[in-house]
């Protein structure tokens, strides 16, 4: 049996590829994804100083044994030969030694967790020869001293206050302030000091045989993969402990070496908005420290154009090479030695997400990618992001935040502030303001508050504390009308004092007071004095989004809709991309100032003729208002959700009516006195109450609402379905297309809408023929209640449509009232993962998900070309989106601001299931 | 092709058995019920008067075309000449005529739907020989103005009346007050006359070609088959129309020609107690009439044992050939014809409840029928009736009831009437008076007083009507407490006039006020005055359940168990055979007055510490009675669910508080002027309010209860499972044999499980093992959360047994608060169908039934042993327990007195579906 192979050199990347079987991720796992990269780059002719790796078996072994394996020391002499060989230097030589790095590599980057040794090579013979061939000898001794310093500290495990405290001293005896205030002849000084350093607290010499530096150093990586501060990563990152870190010994090239040398970091692309063009920053005859350290501006990347053009178009083809490689925009780390280029490192460069996005749109265009990876690519949180209302940039440029914290849940506040949950819903229900609630940290009493408010701030803690879990997962409330998921958040903006006592918020000189104004930008963690203004973008000037929405539309499966429920809301949706109006629902409208008394008159109606009156007198009003909706979805369907929720909904509560009857009473013995009579307002207010105690419920989420309203009461489907064919005949006689659907909401059993169903489609036949107009329309129902789900199969035969209400489907499901809920036991249920996450955001697969899926292989078993949506918060969750699609949703409808987002996700969703299943029987009705 | 066979003589039965086939159920479908009857009795043996059936495919024929199947009539002569040899008498002879009877008989029995005509082939000519012949010229012209009139308005369709009226004039005129008043020329008289009505009315003479009269007869039942009123029963009893009638041509027989004569029904044994005896009464030289009309005083069928012992000896001797044919009792018609028995009609004898137990066993014994067939012959509401609580019946002998209406749901209730639902509810619930609720009729706003009703009576409707809906199906909760489903209910007592204005009832000369006493039998339909003593049967005291019961144990394979929430309750469960306790709830215990200040302590504890001792309190409490408990179940399983309800249900409502602290504020300021000071009490007051504030839901039902409660405060739950390993710990150590099983509430994901149940276990084997008691125990969770039901497979994972609780499960199944919905909706929906039964009640197989099955298997597919049980109300229910079978329950429990008839389902359950599909799994623990 042939040796094991420990090390591969960076031009035997195939060799590996050809021991793990071709596969690139295996090729990671056994060189690391630094060695993976240093190879794959050599193999396509990007200028990497030569090297080598040892591979993670040859660590695994070490960690098993405490031991080298057989073979690799041996095979790494073998490689360091080649090294030599191709570098034209000689490792140990006294007149042009090779100096090497080594440095860890796992498969997983774990960044600052493992430990790096350079200039490895140097001892007090090389280091002599070396700055003779270079001619500078501060540098070397640097170089020398910073070996001795690490190599103290990673290798042999000397604390790091054993090499300051002596260099403090030395600094200090000569006056110095900054290090590089030192002499050639002080850092060879502070070298010899680090070297005794290193014999008082090992015991032992600094190892002068380079062999046996780059020997132990190769052996404290191994070792630096087991280190606690590894394995707590690795824990927390859930990355396998069986993994091992691979060794890279890489050829040291120096960008110090004179005005023909130089170091920097370049972007292949502007990572802030997309643009094609080189973007980055480098020093002449400086090290990549000096670059991170701000000492000396930086210049433009572009510059080296004149500086060194040849080096300019190299860049420049490497460049080219690179991003067609790895078919992204790359961001490098380089050095120039004297005149030539070397690549250190390239990777995907990070970037905003309009830059992503931009990115990707250019990408596809020069075809380097196909519009599925772009599709792909871009995160749906970007476009979140992207379509977030955002802090006017301008005016952010005037200012300056007071405090930064954790950005804990994204988006843009503006509010007072108040310290005190129950005076934060007090300011926010009552007196509308908008409220920032300002906390040391939040506890679950707080979370009424936290609901309330507009955005959330505290002094502690972090991003997966009380405060940023609740913002996160549970600001729906708050945050639906900001079109967003979750109410903005800063936590642990540690500059801030917060006295409760006194409700004050100080922050160096700066003191703020209950009800002042702050905003917060949950997006970066800032957060600024007064109030910033906030800006919504517009999705038609964002072209490349706009591009990339338009593949997304191709590619995906499922249309998106939106809910809405007036027109403006329908033509926002329309902009945003919405194919159809998912939700829109009729009681909001009942609400409206003008509307609501006659609403309460034919609630309060004890005769049909009553009752009938007052509904004739709504009848107007909603078709208007359908009017106005069919007009902006002209060619598109429109689902109308019939009245939903209770009754006493409409009606003041019991307690204010009580408080009214006792002042009029009190009023009418005065009255008395005058002679005044208000007999019949109290009288009035009496009845109402009696009305409103009357339609008490215990539980009035699980009570008299939706269809079962519609069966004690049928005047008001009645007139609401007159309404919707009125006006669609009226919007078609003015010549636009109205697609009317009728959607039926809290369906139990199937015969709930065998009773109520024919009636309303005998009035929809009704108008249609005496306006004689041809009006397409649909009668379907909801499905939110666990029995519909599990009796699918009959519902179907009677309902057109299906729309998941995965609001109360969840609600049901899990037997959990969201509103008692949140604000009891599923913020501990969420924050200490007895769910994974809030049922009402992220759509339970396990469970309200298999009902659906069950709910729709049912449905189409009754009726195979059954549409099926969601209409529910989920349908703006691209969690939530995915599963609609795996399970054979036709579209997903949310809020008109999430649609981007939906559309995107609902491609990915494709594209990551390209044929799931459970489609098997899915039919397009368009 | 030879004729088809129309007609069938008695004797030709295995002829008709052989054209359908061999079956039965077609041979009645051929010759109606009553042909096929008298066909069988023919062949074994019995003296049936010699006659032939002709059969509903000539009915058919005849209803097709309108008259009589080619050959039907040549075939009928064939008959008759049959008959008239059999019988030795001719059809239309002078001398010695035969008599037959027309009567239809349809496959299923239509009673007094269709059409008799009896003495068919009387004539003046035959009237005059018969005459002659039976020397009793009343009987026959008696006999010949029947058939005038019964002809006349059976075939001619001439209206009763215009028969009548001139028979009472004639009566008038000769100053006659009954018709036995007529002597023999009388009646000569009166066939005359209604000879002359024929004619009159009809237009042609009464017929007196005998052939004729047979004829049209024939043609007459056939015609009936599609009257109006035959249609309508066939429509509400859901009987095809296409079956059509048979009809029936019997020679008649007569019991009233002398004292060697007679007519008399009888039972083969007693069926009022099931003694096995002949039981019955007759007449000598009577017809069937004079026993019904009750003019002379019946004899009891023993005497003929000496009146006619030959007679009486072939009775017997046909009894028990009956018997042994049908393998069960049989209820006869006789006629005795010159010293000649003949049974003119056998059908199953009704009987009481105890009779049927006594006469099923009986027959068991006698080795007439199976086990099997007696445990099915049984109905589960026989049993019911006979364990639900009775009137005592010396008591009932010593009165006579005021009022008579329809028995609409059984039981018996006292209390004092009242006339409206507020009053009702008023009385009820916060006087805690027994209350009778009296109406003309109900509506939906009557229901809230129904529901706090302990019986129902009204003056109007009938079985099907809101009052009787309502008491059948959603009086459990009033019921509850009297162990049996539904609220007692009498409607329709039209004797009584109720006036709602004044608030009485009068019924003839007795007037009954708002408050004074009545006792309701649902079972009889009668009301009493006052309050009459009420009875719980003792099982222990009916041999024959208790021995019926034993062999549906025998045969069932579920184990019936009971809810039990004390040691008394656990104790009646015993002696009512249940196997088990399915659900002990704990939190009853934490009501009892003692305690409840304690619970609430704990409830309003700012502190760990305080909360503990208010717990460490409650510990002995809780330790008693599950002592108690395991004492009286040892050796079976009991189990405990763990705290339930939401706290404030251990709270006063805040209404009540708030009315508490007005009172204590004006007390306040009397006693600040008085010196005396109650701040202590207003503040704790006030804090209790503040406390009741915090824990108020909008929803409670969904809200935090169960183990979500658990969950936030553990120390509760820990406590219990304390105190139920000390109880079985000293239970063991004085020698009985505690089984406890600790079940968990309200379980949705199985990480609540995860959460809380390991601590339980460690306390359970903490207690143990200091004790050093081996106990066996087991922890599982009710399955009463939709989602619980959709995860079961993992739920089964951690629970060792489920338990279905139904009552939550159909409330979240369906999203119906049940305390709301049977207040509203569900009545409504009952009533007109939209939902077949009260989902509370029985079983929604198609929803809740579904997710039950689903369970079962996935969590048996994690857990094959895993024991499966249900402990709502739904335990109880014979249709409930059959599916629970059906889906492989392992057991039911419900409340202790329904565990009798829950024992007889389970069997019968097994019995009609000896090997269900989704049984295969089911492995039995013990």
């Amino acid at each position: 049996m042939a040796e094991k192979k420990w090390v591969y050199l960076f031009n035997e990347i195939e060799q590996a590829e050809a021991y793990v079987g071709g596969d690139w991720d295996n090729v990671r796992g056994l060189l690391g994804g630094k060695g993976a990269n240093l190879g794959d780059m050599t193999r396509i002719g990007v200028p990497v100083p030569p090297g080598f790796t040892v591979t993670t078996e040859a660590c695994n072994e070490y960690s098993l044994n405490g031991k080298f394996p057989d073979g690799l020391w041996d095979q790494i002499l073998v490689a360091l030969a080649a090294v030599e060989k191709e570098s034209d230097k000689k490792f140990g030589d006294k007149k042009n030694p090779l100096l090497v790095s080594c440095r860890s590599g796992a498969k997983f980057s774990m960044p600052g967790m493992m430990d790096t040794v350079l200039n490895i090579g140097l001892n007090d013979e090389t280091a002599q020869g070396m700055a003779e061939l270079t001619g500078n000898e501060r540098f070397v001794y640097d170089s020398y001293r910073r070996l001795v310093q690490m190599f103290g500290s990673v290798v042999l495990e000397i604390p790091d206050e054993a090499f300051e405290a002596p260099m403090d001293e030395f600094k200090e005896a000569k006056g110095y302030k900054l290090d590089t205030e030192m002499t050639a002849e002080d850092l060879k000084e502070l070298t010899a000091i680090f070297k005794k350093v290193v014999k008082a607290e090992y015991g032992t010499d600094f190892p002068q045989e380079p062999l046996e530096q780059m020997r132990l150093a190769t052996q404290a990586v191994f070792r630096s993969w087991n280190g606690k501060r590894a394995i707590d990563y690795r824990r927390a990152e859930n990355i396998p402990d069986s993994l091992g870190t691979a060794v890279n010994i890489m050829t040291m090239v120096f960008g110090n070496m004179g005005n023909d040398s130089g170091t920097g970091v370049a972007f292949s692309r502007n990572p802030v908005d997309g643009t094609k063009e080189l973007f980055g920053d480098y020093l002449l005859n400086a090290q990549g420290e000096d670059v991170v350290a701000g000492i000396r501006n930086t210049e433009k990347i572009a510059t080296l154009q004149t500086v060194m053009p040849e080096v300019y178009r190299e860049f420049l083809d490497i460049m080219g090479k690179l991003e067609k490689h790895y078919k992204d925009m790359q961001d490098i780390e380089f050095t120039i030695e004297r005149g030539r280029l070397w690549i250190l490192q390239t990777r995907n460069g990070k970037r905003t997400a309009r830059a992503e996005v931009a990115v990707a749109v250019q990408l596809v265009d020069e075809e380097l990618i196909t519009k599925e990876i772009a599709l792909k690519r871009v995160k749906t949180k970007q476009v979140d992001a992207l379509l977030h209302p955002q802090f006017d940039p301008t005016e952010l440029k005037k200012t300056e935040p007071f405090a930064n914290g954790v950005n804990a849940s994204p988006g843009a506040a503006v509010g007072r502030i108040y310290f005190d949950a129950d005076k934060v819903v007090e300011m926010a229900e009552v007196e509308k303001q908008d409220c920032i609630m300002v906390r040391p940290f939040t506890k679950p009493d707080d979370v009424h508050g936290m609901l309330s408010a507009k955005g959330i701030l505290t002094s502690e803690g972090g991003a997966t504390s009380h405060a940023a879990v609740v913002a996160r997962q549970f600001g729906a409330r708050a945050a639906r009308k900001a079109f967003q998921f979750g109410v903005p958040c800063v936590v642990g903006a540690s500059a801030i004092r917060i006295d409760l006592d006194k409700k004050v918020l100080v922050c160096g000189d700066l003191t703020l007071h209950e009800g002042d104004w702050i905003s917060v930008d949950g997006s970066t963690g800032n957060a600024y004095v007064g109030q910033i203004g906030v800006v919504y973008p517009d999705l038609n000037e964002m072209k490349d989004l706009t591009t990339l929405l338009s593949w997304a539309d191709d590619t995906a499966e499922m249309e998106v809709w939106a809910n809405a429920d007036y027109p403006r809301d329908a033509t926002r949706a329309r902009s945003f991309g919405a194919k159809g109006i998912g939700l829109c629902r009729t009681e909001h409208m009942f609400f409206e100032t003008e509307r609501l008394p006659i609403v309460q008159r034919m609630i309060l109606a004890k005769t049909s003729e009553d009752r009938t009156a007052a509904l004739n007198e709504l009848l107007p009003f909603q078709r208007g208002d359908f009017d106005g909706i069919f007009e902006a979805m002209s060619g598109y369907p429109v689902i109308i959700r019939l009245i939903d929720p209770p009754l006493h909904e409409f009606l003041p509560s019991a307690e204010d009516l009580m408080e009214s009857i006792i002042t009029k009473r009190i009023e009418k013995i005065a009255d008395y006195v005058n002679g005044k009579a208000i007999d019949k307002e109290l009288a009035d207010l009496e009845k109402m109450l009696k009305e409103v105690e009357n339609l008490h419920e215990s539980n009035p989420m699980m009570g008299l609402r939706g269809v079962r309203l519609s069966i004690m009461m049928p005047e008001v489907v009645e007139m609401q379905v007159r309404a919707i064919f009125e006006a669609a005949c009226d919007v078609k006689a003015r010549g636009f297309d109205p697609k009317p659907e009728i959607m039926i909401p809290l369906t139990g059993h199937v015969n709930e809408l065998k009773r109520i169903q024919p009636r309303l489609v005998e009035i929809a036949k009704e108008i249609t023929t005496e306006r004689n107009v041809k009006i397409d329309y649909l009668f379907g129902t909801m499905i939110e209640i666990p029995r519909a789900a599990v009796t699918a199969k009959e519902i179907a035969e009677v309902a057109e449509f299906f729309s998941f209400g995965t609001n109360d489907l969840t609600q049901m499901t899990y037997g959990y009232s969201r509103d008692d809920a949140e604000h009891s036991f599923l913020v501990k249920y969420v924050e200490e993962g007895i769910l994974p996450e809030n049922p009402f955001q992220v759509l339970d697969r396990d469970g309200v998900g298999q009902l659906m899926k069950f709910a729709i292989r049912e449905g189409r078993s009754a009726r195979p070309d059954l549409n099926v949506g969601i209409c529910g918060e989920h349908g703006g969750d691209p969690s939530s989106i995915e599963w609609c699609h795996i399970i054979g949703n036709n579209y997903v409808s949310c809020s008109p601001f999430r649609v981007p987002v939906a559309r995107l996700a609902a491609a990915q969703a494709k594209l990551d299931h390209p044929d799931p299943e459970d489609r098997r029987t899915i039919v397009h009705k368009k």
